[in-house]
């Protein structure tokens, strides 16, 4: 079928490889010209034969937020949007709300698979209406990875379930990788273990614990011994953020994957104002020796 | 080549089966007689031409070091123990120096895969000499999974590697475990996804977070839907805590595995002692209502 | 000087008496008419010589938000109201913007001290203009504890600041009274410390961990003995929540607050859904024993 | 009464001050001549009368353990050793045991209060048999703060009680100070709250979180403005991990205490091998922009 698919970064760009290789036409729209297949926005609905179906797939928040009214006011009724974007769940009303009064569709949908998923499919998560859903499969099933497609799609909910499920699979993901990081940092710290990068690569099959995420560690490990070539500073980029604020909101304990974001947050400091009163106060109560701001020596103890 | 395997409940008996099937001779010993092929320890070893390998598949603990024990007594030099159950790393030099007085190896394995290994294998890290690990290598391939030896099995390091390497093994899994547990619930907590089962199910592919506990998970609420016939208490084995000690000893942050590990312990406490001082203190600066022990009501706020 | 009051609950009450016991005159409203000193809002206003001062002392939230508005059709240019509930920082732009429109002035006032602050004084945390902070001394001093002004008062930076202050006292009240507990509970399941209650009381004076906080455990334990009456189950009452929610937001790693509100969570689930799916992924991959849903018995183990 | 001590460091100097101004006599041994008022540990026993009591105070583990020793071999029947150190509990029994073969009595004595005890006095927790105890008090009650005994000593159970309540003070130290810490980092990070120094100070009366480390914190403040002389490399001694480690074999959660010290381990991390790992994850599914070992800049996004 036809799509415009608004966003030709690394994911949009590889979503349409994917899709145009499945039989698709896609008309792509993005601010390079170079990799853009319509000249604007107005081009590509142009371009496209009502009714029409537009992906919207760039970066979330104010990005996301104001393509799906630049759409609202080039589109007509009987037209769907897709945001296949990162989305905090919570923009979809908007998003769904504004398109309605024109009577043009909405779905929200969730996409994971990385740069991989060009090659291998990407899992999707979809939020709307059934009708809006099953008028969009065949574009679900060519993105995909092939297999059962329950095994790679769901229609999860109304509108804003396919952003709120990839939100809680990145809060996962969080989690997943922080459990993964410690047991390698043990291992790594033990003496008794000579040959970690073999015992992780050991774990790739037959093991409880084995997953993608694993694979990669192990790729990763292959490709840059030690990982002397990366520094432990690790960014986030929101979902994690929103997976816990959405805990607390509906009081479901979340320690593990607060533990992994607040890691994260700690990578990212040079020098924490909280340990630092946390040392002011072990100096004050018992003379410990603390380190000074600049080169330090020195230790003592006092209880 | 033939083998000797003292232990045969839910782990040692799947293994016999498996070495089995791969052509290997396996005399085992339990002491239940029903599926016991030596009427005890010494039968066992009797039946062993030397020099013998012998696997234990016992507890860990007290179990397998009085085992390795009487086998010291029994075992002659060239013979070789190895011990694959879950015994924790510090018991590996009790038992391979206790048999290197009489000139038996010793080998301790780290065996993963629970029930599904005597189908797909089990992953195995090993600890000891490189000589001794060469020489049970059929033993090793057949327990594997099939593929490239590497992807199922390491020589992690000297003795007692084997078992620290399970044991971070099981403590990285507490906290995948606890990743995908607390997104599930977060799920099930959300009023926008409607079917959580299929979101799970639509991650088994393409996705970050796909692994076999994710497809583990699909499996259980396929067969409980709702987990319903599930209670929410959960056991420790040992080495999810051993994890958490190492992680001490050597100075390494876990805050996922240790929060993983907690939140076991809680599961299973009906009234926290804790829980009750911080009731205890809210009702004392505050005048909070507090929910006394038995049919409780109401709510306050003093700030 | 003379001040209206609304809000006549357990905090507002005590305030009425410790504002009059320091020789200001206190009008006050509440909706209950045995403590009101007013017949409603519009006669509280009526009551007061302009230029008025309105301290409103009400739950937070649309009960602060209405009354606020309600302040804002009765009160007149150069009027002042004070919020010192436990409003969200976030809402002091909303009411000082509103009041702002007519010429009234707006300051928040964190309080702190619970039932005890009738008698020993509340700490206080303002937000606003300084003008208006000094406009309102005389009621600060009143109700803030005898001894040094800043030891009990703080002007905390501009609107909001005194909400903020507020917030973050609570979260770190949090952790504090989880730290507590978890020692308390450690104590309790210690065979070596026969006499907990005694430990507790003689850490009241000379050690590093002396507080109120700990001074109310003594009280509570001797009021109690093995808080007996009491049950695990911990309410929260929103500044926890909004602390870990601010700490996302600034990046700020909060391990020990969030820790600590989770324990409330969890606390209050007789079966968490978590917990459940980690028993669900222990069964299937090792066939372990796992409690059921009723009465359960048992417990086996496989690796 | 007549006292041997031990140790004249930080801690057994300035005890050996308190107990002189409360009229005992004290005959002090210390390696360093300089302040020792006897040759050697036997001129210590010699210059004391039997039956003689000894106050060991030396850095826990073989410095204490080897003084026991020595004295075993110095002290005679009826004579009484008393450990103020920060051992750990299990020591306890070792040392009981070797003085119990002569008839020497043994008691553990946990003392908090540091630099700050010669002057307010410190909190002690004694374990060991009862008339031992009340044979010591004279000691004990003139380095106990004034006032009502049981709220500065506890006879807090048998051998080894005395350690292991102070194992847990300091646990709970270590999270009240990560509690405030975190608050701190918190109100440093946020635009509204523009004089931090002063909303501590105003906890420092009348609030729910007033307390001891509070104060110190607002002293740390006053004396280093924005604790810029400071690093955020905290060193941890002992009793926060075996608090943890107890935690764990007692099947109590400590969430808050295991945060704490997690924090101190990673704020001596200059680049986390976990993170490292996390990192390279990031890289490898999602072509995540990372930071490399060295210069960096840029941030990419994928999902």
């Amino acid at each position: 079928m036809q799509l415009g698919l608004v966003g030709l970064g690394k994911m949009g760009f590889n979503m349409r490889e994917r899709l145009r290789a499945a039989g698709h036409e896609v008309v792509g729209y993005d601010r390079n010209p170079e990799v853009s297949d319509s000249a604007s926005l107005a081009d590509l609905v142009d371009k496209l034969d009502a009714p029409r179906v537009v992906w919207v797939m760039v970066p979330a928040g104010d990005a996301t937020l104001n393509t799906v009214a630049d759409l609202a006011g080039l589109l007509a009724e009987g037209d769907l949007v897709i945001d296949g974007g990162n989305s905090r769940y919570t923009d979809d009303k908007t998003n769904s709300e504004l398109l309605a009064r024109t009577g043009v569709g909405y779905l929200d949908c969730g996409v994971s698979g990385g740069v991989w998923g060009r090659e291998n499919g990407y899992g999707l998560m979809v939020g709307g209406d059934a009708e809006q859903v099953e008028r969009a499969m065949p574009i679900f099933d060519a993105l995909r990875p092939q297999g059962p497609r329950e095994e790679g799609f769901a229609h999860a909910g109304k509108v804003g379930a396919g952003h709120y499920a990839k939100m809680v699979h990145n809060g996962i993901e969080y989690g997943l990788m922080q459990a993964y990081a410690e047991g390698y940092e043990l291992l790594d710290a033990a003496a008794e273990v000579t040959d970690v990068p073999a015992v992780l690569k050991a774990w790739t099959r037959g093991t409880v614990v084995r997953s993608w995420l694993l694979d990669l560690l192990v790729k990763a490990l292959d490709e840059d011994p030690g990982l002397a070539e990366l520094s432990g500073y690790v960014e986030d980029s929101g979902e994690g953020r929103w997976t816990v604020e959405e805990a607390i909101r509906h009081s479901v304990p979340a320690p593990v994957i607060s533990a992994a974001l607040f890691a994260r947050f700690a990578s990212r400091q040079d020098d924490s104002p909280a340990m630092k009163a946390v040392s002011a106060l072990r100096n004050q109560f018992g003379g410990h020796a603390v380190h000074k701001a600049g080169p330090t020596s020195g230790s003592g103890e006092v209880k």
